[in-house]
């Protein structure tokens, strides 16, 4: 792990522990070995520090998906590898969405515009998937744009319950997810693929 | 609405826009257009307040829960009725569920304890409704608490994007939420219901 990958992961676990707030430039110097002026070499403060944590992790979340988009795969097949690399990527980052969604009126406005540009990059990318899917026929025609937003849900949330050392790994939930997605809930002989009355 | 309610509701809106730490007494008490003496009439702290308003958020959510539940239907049907009861409580207590999710370690330990009680009580019950279904044969036989998990997540995740002037009132969503995991995303013409695979 490069110098820059260990104090961010340092800072994920200090900054979710104590608070953003609560937490020190020396703390973080502490975790890493280094003296707090040589950390001042990597990194220029800790709302910095905050922001690269999420620029890289939602940067990296959107460069995955979009290598997934470029697939030669049909919707169905590519949302199923994106549900898998989302919750995955979820799994390994805990610590850096607990933090995303709990520190509000940190990053400052320019920050912000950044992190905002890559998550609707996200999430528009996301939501194409679900729309290629409603158009080629694969998927019911639904709203993709609330189709989007829960799969986003159900797959964000998992940062209030998963726990690494549990029952299931990232792979089984993003299947169990994505079965429950494709094929609902409800059993065959229960009358399901009917419009609910409406 | 009762005086204790206006001051939740003034809290709730000032600690939303400003963080609960940032938020004075003084400013809920211009809110409501009342001395911060008379203030203290009504609550002994802002921590008070911030447990009380958790408080009876939650707690009315599991009531309505336990209603649902205790009501002579079908798991199913009874699936459909917390889905739209969940949908609305998130949408008309978006402030709430922003400074539930965001303000950790303000509560005392005692006062966690007592909204965990509640929130686990809400979550069990839903999941009770979902094995419920399971076991009648209404639903598949997925792992209950992952689809429960799944439910919270899609429904609660709400709070991140809802717009109440926007195109969706809480009971569109609540039917296309309830559309989708009932009968899932597949068209039934792309060879749903199959178990994907595995």
């Amino acid at each position: 792990m490069s110098k820059e990958a260990e104090i961010r992961e340092a800072a994920m676990r200090i900054f979710r522990e104590k608070g953003y707030h609560a937490a020190s430039m020396q703390e973080i110097a502490n975790a890493v070995g280094m003296q707090k002026g040589s950390l001042y070499y990597y990194i220029s403060s800790k709302q910095e520090l905050l922001f690269k944590i999420f620029e890289e992790a939602i940067g990296s979340m959107a460069r995955e998906l979009e290598a997934i988009y470029a697939r030669p795969l049909s919707p169905r097949e590519k949302l199923r590898e994106a549900i898998a690399a989302h919750v995955r990527a979820i799994s390994q980052r805990l610590d850096m969405l607990s933090i995303f969604l709990r520190e509000t009126r940190v990053l400052s406005p320019g920050q912000e515009e950044v992190i905002d540009i890559h998550r609707l990059r996200y999430e528009r990318l996301l939501q194409r998937i679900v729309s290629d899917g409603m158009k080629s026929g694969e998927f019911r025609a639904l709203d993709p744009k609330l189709t989007t937003y829960a799969l986003l849900g159900m797959t964000n949330w998992i940062y209030r319950w998963y726990n690494p050392s549990g029952r299931f790994a990232s792979e089984q939930i993003a299947d169990i997810f994505t079965d429950l997605i494709f094929n609902g809930l409800l059993a065959p002989a229960a009358g399901g693929r009917d419009r609910e009355g409406r």
